[in-house]
């Protein structure tokens, strides 16, 4: 179904070995390699990808064609400042997906102690790992004193621990202090608003925000370092000009501007949040924490029940190094839901 | 027409001064600022970008809602490799644009003496400037023996400069012996395949291919690096899981597999750049160089000629350090070619 047979044939070769539990969710590839295309299609609950996406407006032919300038990159910067309670643009640097910031802010900085609080998601580690800094990991704030940067996703993925936004802010101090840096996650903060750290960052802090999840628009690869503005501009130098296309520009200012969107789908996630939770609740499996775009639970053997969720085409997100971890995603709707709770009604 | 008013009156404020000559061509806010609105809307000749563009195929909604898998860029690099004579996916890292490419590169590197082979596209210098190295600006290959890192754009922008490939390779060798790297930017090489060294690259090499001029597509950010398996595999780590998506995976794939349409682009190109080349010509421009898809022309006041026919609506390219150069990319059509031939009659 998506990979051509040829590449089917290489792609076992892109991953070390198939059998590993996958790195990221949302792979359906990778998912197809290991058990095979099912005959009623995916029951993809692997990411924390809200399935009820923005819609996308029709798109200019300039979108694609043109190189989109700087009043563009201002205006859509404009309407995300606005969307996230910011006072001036210039706290904001576009990026192709908030991962393009993580891949480049770790080599803009010298060799660092960072401390990264999880469990939580990979690609923090792995990126400032990668540009050579030492990672440590940490389950709490409190022992981050040694460290030159901290990193934390706030709600937490994938537990949905919320961190106390004074102690961050204060934190965030300490560390500008010794020319240190808090790097905020927020991913999954357009849910909890009240909880981003957005309209309040100071100097040696950064707020990460994307439009992957809330808005379902993962694919369009559209995100934003929120930083005081002459960390802000060292970021957008960084990223280089053209950093996002015309048609991210154009659908990302839609979406952020789009109140009434943003207020109903806010509602509509949690209330499919809290049918996801009754119905993993019935099946016995007690939620962890999570936040209203996924649920995760604690489930006795969660690679096993991966494993058998797989072969009936649902795809769930085991954790390498949590053996009864399972997160789920929400499902599109009532068959999805249906579907996932007959699948669990034989588990048991 | 592009920036709302209070994005007009920002917009001053991004350009230290909007009177100093644009760095890039194609932002036709920046060229409202200096010139206002044209009645008859802008005749854009300020760029490489073919006016001719690739037809956007219909999108799947997934394009805009799912992360592309490791399957779906797997594809799109196994039709780049077709598209590029190369025969293996492996010697490719998908970025989204070649100055994404341009932005990262520098920052994998040591301390490096970097000549780029100029006058040319200005993000080199910058590029490797802002990552520490130190830019050494040459007007050939002869003397670039102390140099550990070389920057060549083939053909050259704006003068089109061909370089000899066997000379490249050559040099690629020599670079390599002693750990440095020759970059060669192909952004123009759709016109000239059979200049391109994307077929021959090897160790201590990489070269960028992109998909923004020669398909028109410059909105869409999609950009390719070469190289060997080993360097194409740190610069797709580099720049992380989903650097380009869903839309801009599907968009390419289309585009790079379609070898009708490419053939038929590159005639009609080598058609439309004589036609303007002629029209040149007949207003006393004579050429200085180019490629298919833009002219650069000797002009006795080339920076008065760009504030003559910008107040025209008709936005040509000018150089800061050239002040006989002025680079004309191709008229979409007819009328704009009369439009042109017009203004600079009355010009002589």
């Amino acid at each position: 179904m998506i990979a051509s047979s040829m590449s089917a044939m290489r792609l076992s070769a892109l991953t070390s070995d198939p059998f590993a539990l996958p790195t990221h969710g949302g792979d359906l590839g990778l998912a197809e390699a290991r058990f095979g295309s099912p005959a009623q299609g995916w029951l993809d609950l692997s990411t924390g990808i809200s399935p009820f996406a923005y819609p996308i407006p029709p798109l200019s032919a300039d979108a694609w064609q043109r190189l989109p300038g700087l009043a563009e990159d201002l205006a859509l910067r404009e309407a995300a400042a606005a969307a996230y309670g910011i006072d001036d643009p210039d706290f904001l640097a576009t990026a192709p997906g908030s991962q393009a910031l993580l891949q480049i802010l770790p080599r803009l900085r010298p060799f660092s102690q960072v401390a990264v609080i999880g469990p939580t998601y990979g690609e923090y580690s792995r990126c400032f790992s990668m540009a050579g800094h030492h990672v440590l990991p940490m389950e709490t704030l409190d022992r981050t004193l040694d460290a030159d940067v901290v990193v934390v996703c706030n709600p937490n993925n994938p537990d949905g621990r919320k961190h106390d936004t004074a102690r961050l802010l204060e934190l965030a101090e300490g560390l500008n202090a010794r020319g240190g840096l808090l790097l905020v996650d927020e991913a999954f903060c357009d849910t909890a608003p009240d909880l981003s750290l957005a309209p309040h960052v100071r100097p040696g802090m950064v707020v990460l925000r994307s439009l992957g999840k809330f808005f379902g628009l993962a694919g369009m690869r559209l995100g934003f370092a929120v930083a005081e503005p002459q960390l802000a501009r060292l970021l957008r130098q960084a990223l280089g000009p053209w950093a996002v296309g015309g048609p991210v520009v154009e659908v990302g200012r839609t979406a952020l501007s789009d109140a009434e969107w943003i207020a109903g789908q806010r509602k509509r996630l949690a209330q499919e949040s809290a049918l996801l939770n009754s119905l993993l609740g019935r099946a016995g499996l007690s939620s962890v924490g999570g936040t209203s775009l996924f649920t995760l639970v604690n489930a006795p053997r969660a690679w096993a029940l991966f494993e058998y969720l797989g072969q009936q085409g649902i795809l769930a997100r085991p954790f390498s190094t949590a053996p009864r971890w399972l997160r789920f995603g929400l499902p599109p709707d009532e068959a999805g839901r249906q579907r996932l709770a007959n699948a669990l009604k034989d588990w048991r």
